[in-house]
């Protein structure tokens, strides 16, 4: 008997079944975005091997790129130790953020405010 | 005019006013853990510049590393292009996870099961 029994994310945990997911890409490390899954959409990644999350703004599934192009297929999944949490190391295709930029994590937080800084 | 005139967070997008917060060893790329953030946490972070979150359980901030002695020292903050993300780059101080792993993501999702794999 373990703490976690379960073989993946607990999704009773989230908040209405949803848990974030961070991609981070699995080449360079950068952190790429952070995203929500319930488990259609964990399923779904896990099945399809392409990141698809569950969009929270239109209350369906979100295959990352379907529109886009920009495509991340999954290499290795995690979960945290409270299993709530999931990280997914992806090959990004093309850009993550929708803005055009790498990483969603584009604009560092300075003293004087914020400044956009792209690793992309 | 910019889209976010905000220069931070948008705290107003949380559940409850609190954001995800995701640790990432500034010199590794390792993802450390997530946690969360309010307000108040937010600030105390950037006023202190050790990694100050809120915890969901007890219901009160939660200094990194004061019980605990495994810090996080900020070097650099982002957040994301929708600002209900924050991305912390930090220098960790012995491990991350209260289990004793460099990560809290020291369990990977494969087919044969969760199989541990501590990256510290």
């Amino acid at each position: 008997m373990t703490e976690h029994p379960t073989q993946g994310p607990d999704f009773n945990r989230g908040n209405n079944g949803l848990l974030p997911a961070i991609a981070q890409d699995a080449s360079s490390g950068q952190v790429l975005m952070l995203a929500y899954m319930n488990q259609q959409s964990y399923d779904e990644t896990l099945a399809s091997g392409q990141a698809t999350y569950w969009s929270r703004s239109r209350q369906s599934l979100w295959k990352k790129g379907e529109t886009s192009g920009h495509w991340q297929t999954v290499e290795e999944v995690f979960i945290d130790c409270d299993a709530d949490t999931i990280l997914l190391k992806v090959q990004q295709q093309g850009p993550a953020c929708h803005e055009g930029y790498q990483s969603c994590f584009y604009r560092q937080v300075t003293d004087e405010g914020l400044r956009v800084i792209d690793h992309g």
